[in-house]
Parts: C-alpha cells; sequence; structure tokens
C-alpha cells in the first residue's frame, strides 16, 4: 500500500510536493540521495534532505530552490568578519538544523532516525529516507582531477567540465533499514525529475539497494529531467554533453535501462513516445505551479497503475 | 615592561578596558579563565574569552554583560521550533566566532593560538592568553551534588547554595605558553574585580601558574569585587554567605592572602585601609563610565609603582 519515490535536489522536491498532496502520508515515502552530503564548519550538512524536509514543512525558499524562507544571514556574516569559509550559505534559521542534526549523530542516532526526528518536529508526516546511514560521497571526476560534490557543484558553480562520478564509501554503505519497512506492500516506485548522475546513481549505488527495488515487483518509472533537449534546472544537460552524451530525454531513459519499467517524457519531447524500448507516458512535466506539481504525480501514479495492468 | 591582568567575566573585563585604554598595546595583556568553558551544541565555547574578546573590540553587548551588541536571535528562535537546548543563549553573530574557534580547535590548533587569531581578526591588539590550553572544567558543589558552572550560573540562574568549587582536569593542566613569554620583564600583575572563587581561583588552580606569577617577583595586587559587603555583579557575595564567610572585602583579602602584595579596596570600605595585613589602597572601584575604568586601572597601576618602590 502506497509508493516510494527516489529523489535528490529541487526538481525531485517539486514532484514530492505533488505527490504529498495528492496521496495520504502514509501512502507516499521518499528515498532520499545523501551523495552530496558532507562535513562542513564542523557540521553534517544533508543538503538534498534539507531541500526535501523544508519544501514538504512549508518551510523552503522557493525562489533560491535551496534553504529557507524568511532566513537571516547574521552569521554568515559575522563569519567572513572572522575570516571563515562562506562560499556554502548557512542561513541562520537553517543552521539550527544543521546543528540539531549534528549533535544527534555524534550521540549515535543514526541519520534515519535522526531524519525522522527533524521531520516530525517541523511537522512532515511523510517518511523521509536516507538511501543509507553510511557515508557515501559523492566525487565529480574533472580534467584536474576529483572534486568534493559541493565543491563542484557550490563553490565552483558546476563549470569544470566532468569526465565521470565516484560514490566514494558506497562500497561498504547498507541501504537506510526504513527502505525495506516502505517497501513492503509498496504498489509503484518513482524516480523523481532528478539529475541521473549525482542524485539518483549515488542512490542506486548502494549494495543492495536496486536489487530491492527489483524484487518488490512493482513498476519502477522514471521522470525524465531532460525536457526539449535540456535540463529544467541544474548541470544535467551540461553533465550529459560533457561525457560524450546527447542531452536527450531518450538518453535519460537508456541510462535507467534494466532498471526501469516505464518513462514519463515532457510534451515537448512527444516525438520519443513509443520510439524508446520501453513503456512512456507523455505528461505536462514543467512544475511552475502547486498544479502542475500535482498534475505530474497523478501522471506517475496512473502510469504506475496502467503498468500494474489497471486501466488507463 | 608591561602588566599583567588576570581576569574572568564582566567586572573584570571592565577593569580590562580602562587598562587597555591608559597603557600602549605591547604594556598589557590579559590571562582569563577558561574554568567556565564547555562544550554546548557541539560547540566549544569559552564566555569569559568571548566577554573580553567582544569588549576589547567594542563589539560586546554592554547592558547584558555577554554576547555581542546588534545581535539577532533567529538561530535560537529555530533551535527552539527543533527542540533544542535553549537555555545557553547564543546569538545568531556570536555562533560565528563559537564555530571558527570549534573548528580550529579540531584542526589541532591550540586554544591559545586560536584565541590569539581571532582577536586579531576582530581588531584586538592586546593579547587574551587562555590560563591554560588543557581542558579545566569548574564544577560547582551543591547539596544535590556537582553541577558543570554553567549550569550552574546560566541555567539555574546561581539560585542552588553551594558548598565549595573543584577544578576538573587542572591537575594535568599547563598553563599557557604565552604566559612565560608575557612575565618576561613585567612590570605588575593585577588580578581584576573578578569572582575570587569561580573566576580567580580556577586559574591558580593551574599547576605552576601561581609560582610562576610569584616567581616574576613583580608587585601582585588585587581589586575587591566586593563592595559594602555586596558583590556589584554575580554571585560573589552570595557564595560567601553560603560558605559561611563574611561577605566583606576584607575577606576577599584574606581569601589571596600569602599571593598578594596589596588589595584595592573601594572607598565605601574606607575603613578597612590600614586594617589588613597587607598594603591597601583606596579607590573610586565601581565602573560605570569610561572614566570610571580608566581611572581604576590608573590607581592599579600607581598602587604597583608604589609597591615597586615609586613614590606615590
Amino acid at each position: 500500500m502506497g509508493y516510494l519515490a527516489l529523489t535528490g535536489g529541487i526538481g525531485g522536491a517539486k514532484l514530492a510536493v505533488g505527490l504529498a498532496r495528492i496521496l495520504a502520508a502514509e501512502e507516499i515515502a521518499f528515498l532520499v540521495n545523501t551523495g552530496d552530503d558532507f562535513e562542513h564548519l564542523g557540521l553534517h550538512i544533508s543538503p538534498d534532505m534539507d531541500t526535501l524536509t523544508y519544501t514538504l514543512a512549508g518551510l523552503s525558499n522557493a525562489e533560491a530552490g535551496w534553504g529557507r524562507k524568511d532566513e537571516s544571514w547574521h552569521f554568515m556574516a559575522a563569519l567572513d568578519e572572522l575570516g571563515g569559509e562562506t562560499w556554502f550559505r548557512l542561513g541562520d534559521r537553517d543552521l539550527a538544523l544543521h546543528v540539531t542534526r549534528t549533535g544527534m549523530l555524534r550521540q549515535g542516532v543514526t541519520l534515519t532516525q535522526a531524519t525522522r526526528r527533524i521531520a516530525a518536529t517541523l511537522g512532515v508526516r511523510q517518511p523521509i529516507i536516507p538511501m543509507s546511514d553510511d557515508p557515501v560521497r559523492t566525487q565529480v571526476h574533472t580534467a584536474s582531477g576529483p572534486m568534493a560534490f559541493q565543491h563542484y557543484f557550490v563553490r565552483d558553480r558546476c563549470q569544470p567540465a566532468v569526465t565521470g562520478f565516484e560514490f566514494a564509501g558506497a562500497g561498504n554503505a547498507r541501504p537506510s533499514p526504513d527502505l525495506a519497512v516502505h517497501l513492503e506492500g509498496c504498489e509503484g516506485i518513482i524516480i523523481c525529475p532528478s539529475n541521473p548522475f549525482v542524485s539518483v546513481d549515488p542512490i542506486l549505488a548502494v549494495p543492495g539497494l536496486k536489487e530491492a527495488l527489483k524484487a518488490s515487483g512493482v513498476p519502477l518509472v522514471a521522470v525524465s529531467p531532460i525536457v526539449g533537449g535540456r535540463a529544467v534546472k541544474g548541470p544535467t544537460a551540461k553533465m550529459m554533453g560533457e561525457l560524450g552524451m546527447p542531452a536527450t530525454a531518450g538518453q535519460v531513459a537508456e541510462h535507467y535501462a534494466g532498471l526501469i519499467d516505464g518513462f514519463i517524457l515532457d510534451e515537448r519531447d512527444a516525438a520519443l513516445d513509443g520510439a524508446l524500448a520501453m513503456p512512456t507516458r507523455v505528461a505536462q512535466s514543467l512544475m511552475v505551479t502547486l498544479e502542475d506539481r500535482e498534475g505530474l504525480a497523478a501522471q506517475a501514479l496512473d502510469f504506475i497503475r496502467t503498468l500494474n495492468g489497471g486501466s488507463t
């Protein structure tokens, strides 16, 4: 009973809101990328989980796509005066979440448990599950060597050309114990329109995780993060170009080949409908309004129902 | 050449400002209590050093006696929403100092070095020296058992009756290496009007420190924190009562007997002038204005010159 959605940053969080609004809280759970987690200023920071948590709590800064709304920056200004590192912006209110989570982790609380407590305190009723309680750290390979993900993504604004990716620690990571709980009786799995290389692949790199998804036997569908040859947001298309791939929705479907049972294309890519080696669904996938988010979520659920043998 | 002042919290910081204003930066150094340091929310917090640093940098909240002026409290509000510990108030700007210092300490920088760097960044030119780079933690003994100092002082607002004090870790602590540097060629040592039990005694409890002060051979004078039978600020008089001592300036002089060469009394206690077993100086010791601070500093320096054999 219910659905599981794999998600990374802002694009994923948008669809997550849609799913959260059209399903009961016990019908949806989110499995979140922690490959972009990092230690900064002595704090454990989980950017993708924070984006989702704030979004579902109604506290997110929708314009920026990260952090909290109604934020202030006095800590950052004082840190700058003290000569501290300011390339990763931590708002005064946001800081409280990082301090709270870091304190829990130091006391031996797992990331799964810490996330559950924080989400509950902020009034989020849908389960938010980190992909793993073990550290996995995405490294972006570039011509000038490997870079920690946040250095690539935030400090260097995705400017270096990528040559590949590595998920350090993934070999020894285990899926969050909450994953099995939510796969029990699951009706379908959705890969949100997140970056395949740095949001979704780290999740799939956790040994046993992909196998657990497949073993559930339910339809697994992905929503294309590429629309009309461009990424809606973020470096997906730029990365595909640098990796020598065409930046097309079809290429993303191929990236997930063997894992997914169906692919959701944007209307702008309707020409690909029926042209891929898997079932496709054409949908309005640009999520500008709340209705867009709900509409795409409904399309994803309906697509899963169809794949489950139901009628459209 | 120059003077050394031992200091704890707000009373000490007031006299420190006076000394800093009438002496050149290379003529004065401050040796500061770290017995009230503690780990809180994963941060190393040094309340007495912070009070002095902010005061000398012109950044202190003079009304509160701690923290920064023009402070905001958004971190605290968000921490409260998350169910975090809010009894120790950390302002948004103040937090940057704790994060910076904690980061340095984690990298293996000593407290002496970290303090030097932070003070320099904030434009403080006078040396601020922690009594030790090793952890010393003041425990307040009460009828219901020992309490960490900040729990007694901040969380419980000095309400429990004290039965004694313990400086955990002092046995293994060494004086800051910068102390010897500043005792070289020192002309006099001043114990600021700080709480004898929890601001000054922790400093004196560091093995070898008291001996180093004595071995310098220069006059050591203390300024009474008790004026007319009352503490100017803080729990000194309350503690003296609970410990079965009269809350008098004379009792404070007796507390320091064997260490100090002279004692500075407030005008309200002029009756004690000449009645103690050591030289005394009567001064206007209530420091309301900046002129009060400078005046008391000048009196302390003049008293030292007299004890050094100069004329008044």
